[in-house]
């Protein structure tokens, strides 16, 4: 159960009289969150999502939220935040920073095909465009800095061999930085769970909340290591290809991006088996959830090791 | 028919690479437009209209495109300008200033009961409060201004009686301004046919380009006076109440609206009357629409002339 922050429809009816799209029909608690509350809010004009961060402060959430807004100004199908009559997308409900988004159409797609693929790679390319002209700022909160003090801190907990492929995974990352790389706002966690797709078409993006300025490529690496991956961690190549060339019909990569693939696909792998392993060994006090099996990106990271990255390149 | 400039498909495939809503399926000229082109956009992502301008400026269109943007992500249901890679919502498109917007589902009712009045009043009120933070600034084209001094022109071309009707409301309005009324961004032409619903619902408000700073309650009169009309140009009052209750629930009343009331209605129906003579009497060299009729609206005006405007307050 998540709903960690009740909302009456009572006092949903009263903050509606700050926005300007109509009186309330139903408020719904939605149990999937993980970290936030969030409610299916069906009004008299239409369907959105009500959230109330349990996590993130007043200060952090304008990156997310603005980003969110501006893509959505530029057509990229994803929750697109009101304006309440104070011209605010985020406002305080119940002693929690609140936002009421669109609803999107759509589920989760979790065994993708070539098609659904390379659906995924047009529109990531798009976004990558759409967000050039973001003028929000955020640094990557799960970049080589966090893993490289993160990695320490459950080493403890594994087995001698297991550490020791992540200790030196963190080294040779450190040694392969690339500064001449394309950047951009990225979402960060592009995962099959994060994308509706209404039929065949993509519904929208979701769940913004890791995005922030970094390397494109890697953003495409993280999306293609879920999206395209099998059971035993291998990456499936027609799945892969399909992704990678409709990416590149929208945004061509460059010449030092195809150099860099291979050092990219194993951060994307290792940034998650490090979090992963945080997850499971050092759980925080309130979580609930059941932690994510490190081991999968384990054998990502293994097979991209074992492989020559151009088998995997357009 | 008006699709005064083409865009061919090879053209807009061009053009969808600087935006980030997917390659073209379709495009196709809309018949229906009388000052601009308009065409249907399907791409894969989904359904636009194109437009392009045939008569307003780069520099007039801004409030115009702003303001839709604006109620849009304020969650008023009207088409959203999308904006490009540059992030810009008006661009240059075969030297006509164009912009791409969502398409939006629905289709205008003519003949419209109680229900469909209670919702117009409701948005046109919610679009009157999210409009008061609009930042952007345009006078009223049509406004007293415009009727004193074009109202003369078209007098030579009438019946004495009604030239005199004219004259004497003219000169009626100028007698009776109202500087204490809210004022702030409004429709000023929402007529039934610049509405689409969607079932029972409201699609949305379309044609925007008589839009300006003025009296709120001036464009509830304009509103009024077409959507609660009968055939001899008085007004239903079960229609006119359920649109201004709906109104008065979202946006209360004032006891200065109150007052005016009369007034605003009687000078609704003159603005209309007074364009719909010029159109007839003084058309444009390359108008090519049939002009509408200007009797009805001097019954219209005639009508509130002889009524308590009282009874068709809430």
């Amino acid at each position: 159960m998540s709903v960690f922050t009740t909302v009456t429809p009572d006092e949903m009816s009263a903050r509606l009289k700050h926005y300007s799209i109509g009186s309330l029909v139903e408020l719904k608690g939605i149990l999937a969150g993980i970290e936030n509350t969030n409610y299916f809010l069906t009004t008299s004009h239409g369907r959105y999502v009500l959230t109330l961060f349990e996590r993130l402060t007043m200060q952090e959430l304008p990156f997310y939220i603005n980003l969110m807004s501006h893509l959505a100004r530029h057509g990229i199908a994803c929750p697109a935040p009101i304006a309440n009559l104070r011209n605010e997308l985020l406002t305080e409900l119940n002693g929690k920073p609140s936002v009421i988004a669109t609803r999107l159409a759509g589920e989760s797609v979790m065994e993708p095909n070539a098609n659904h693929c390379a659906q995924i790679g047009e529109i990531l390319a798009e976004m990558h465009l759409a967000g050039q002209t973001y003028e929000g700022r955020m640094k990557n909160l799960r970049g080589p800095e966090w893993w490289t003090s993160t990695a320490p801190e459950v080493y403890p907990f594994m087995a001698p061999a297991d550490a020791e492929l992540l200790r030196n995974e963190v080294h040779f990352q450190s040694q392969h930085r690339f500064d001449k790389l394309p950047v951009g706002a990225i979402h960060a966690d592009l995962f099959r769970d994060n994308v509706l797709f209404d039929g065949e078409r993509v519904g929208g993006l979701i769940d913004f909340y890791f995005a922030c300025n970094d390397v494109l490529l890697y953003d495409v690496a993280i999306t293609l290591n879920d999206w395209c991956v099998q059971d035993n961690g291998d990456i499936d190549p027609v799945r892969a290809h399909a992704m990678l060339q409709a990416y590149n019909a929208v945004r061509p990569f460059s010449d030092a991006e195809a150099n860099a693939w291979g050092v990219m696909l194993r951060a994307a792998a290792l940034r998650f088996w490090t979090s992963r392993l945080y997850d499971l060994h050092k759980p925080r006090p309130a979580e609930m959830n059941k932690p994510k099996d490190p081991a999968h990106f384990q054998r990502v990271l293994q097979h991209h090791i074992a492989r020559d990255p151009k088998t995997l390149w357009i």
